[in-house]
């Protein structure tokens, strides 16, 4: 499906008004069924949206284990994705029930699952990762070529995860979760370890993305954008690094600093994974 | 209340690391209760509460008319805002019964009450507002260079409301739609009409935010960035006017055009309000 669609426009210059074709970003409704029920309604970038339900379903923890998914099947027509599963949370079995419209562009989903948060959070004790200053430059130099490339709209979020060889997957999408949802569920449906990555955002780290982040299970977050406070809170809790305004060969690094070394403090390669 | 607070954070630079204090954005749940009852809990920044659950409860229809809100009291401490009404929506009636929680710093409330726009929203079939491409820019201006006055931590939205004369109210929020709510909720406690304003907005322009001008009323909405097509489809229809990217003195005019004009065509003051 396409992500973007041509616009006529009206650009305006010193020159003075002039129609243009304008690439405008796709923003669509996407109704989630669990076993024919209706979950919740999603708007997102119309693109890896199985991916998506999968990362959102089970990072939520409203499918226990993404295995127990049997069958997805995206009817695009009618803009709806039906999740065939033999397990569903207790929880989320009692909402199945209500007709519930909800959407996962922003906090919703997040709020929506409040509650559940406390159980669905591991906290990072060990440290598996350690990045030098140049690694969080070269992590954040391949997101942003790879949202260049791909990107011609604007006005999205990209998200991408790396690993000591560089850009391991970037995905966008209107709603900030999403693109962390597809990168989880595509991990997830391909047996990717998710553990010894580090996520890469393009936006600021709210406490939602930082949740998003615990839930998936990866220790250090890395952001051209800041964070704010209650996602600093969140992340010297939950054992999470959180590094942010990386820009212009500086950056600020907030929380669990142990895992931002100097060059010199460790031996190459840079990115040192400690198995 | 502060809506910024100071952390101790290390800073990266070509010289290495140096310990300094940042400012960083304060995230902070709020919950409403409707006479006694949990309605549901946002995260925003901590400030013009009360005109943000006023500017929501009334722009998506929960409460019909602000001025039956018998009372508005914030317990700080708690976090919780108590709103007494006389007045509730009988489809939020049965909703108040259940424990909902969601939050409103993205789509969960657009979506949440998604069935129930189609009833909020008006078209604008009028013309009563013609800018000039040099009222954009000015505009455009005013609200960036309150934001800059104010904000010192970066990662929030703006959003500002302005008139023939300038910038009338502005307001931040980590969460792009509690900006507009607050505005809103100011205008109606304030008894400010909004219909012959100007809604200005430092970031994207979704469907969410194109929803919730058009339930607030406004003709006119710009952006320093780019719409969706969902928005602009919405925008055609509900007839509002849709100008983005905003920046080094061009833009882009996407939607109903005919309230955007060059200088030349209408007469001074350029700002034209038909009364």
């Amino acid at each position: 499906m396409e992500r973007d669609t041509e616009r006529a426009v009206l650009r305006y210059t010193k020159e003075g008004f002039a129609e243009v074709e304008d690439r405008v970003a796709i923003e669509q409704p996407l109704t989630i069924k669990i076993n024919g029920k209706e979950f919740m309604t999603i708007v997102c970038t119309p693109e890896y949206m199985e991916d998506m339900a999968v990362g959102f379903l089970a990072s939520e923890g409203i499918i226990p284990n993404h295995r127990d998914i049997r069958n997805l099947r995206l009817d695009e027509e009618a803009g709806v994705l039906h999740v065939e599963t033999d397990k569903v949370y207790p929880f989320y079995e009692q909402l199945l029930n209500k007709r519930f419209v909800s959407s996962c562009c922003g906090m919703s989903r997040q709020g929506f699952v409040f509650a559940h948060d406390a159980l669905r959070v591991k906290k990072m004790t060990e440290t598996r990762i350690r990045l030098t200053p140049a690694d969080c430059f070269r992590m954040m130099e391949a997101m942003e070529q790879e949202a260049e490339t791909f990107h011609a709209t604007g006005g999205v979020h990209n998200a991408a995860l790396c690993d000591r060889h560089g850009l391991v997957l970037s995905r966008m999408d209107i709603g900030r979760h999403n693109a962390l949802d597809k990168i989880y569920g595509h991990c997830l449906r391909n047996d990717i370890p998710v553990h010894d990555k580090v996520v890469v955002f393009s936006g600021r780290i709210s406490s939602e993305i930082l949740m998003k982040v615990a839930k998936i299970g990866c220790e250090i977050v890395l952001s051209k954008s800041a964070p704010t406070d209650l996602a600093l809170t969140l992340a010297e809790e939950l054992g999470i690094t959180t590094v942010g305004f990386i820009r212009d060969g500086s950056f600020n690094l907030y929380t669990h600093h142990e895992r931002i070394v100097s060059e010199e403090k460790i031996a190459y390669p840079s990115f040192q994974l400690e198995e």
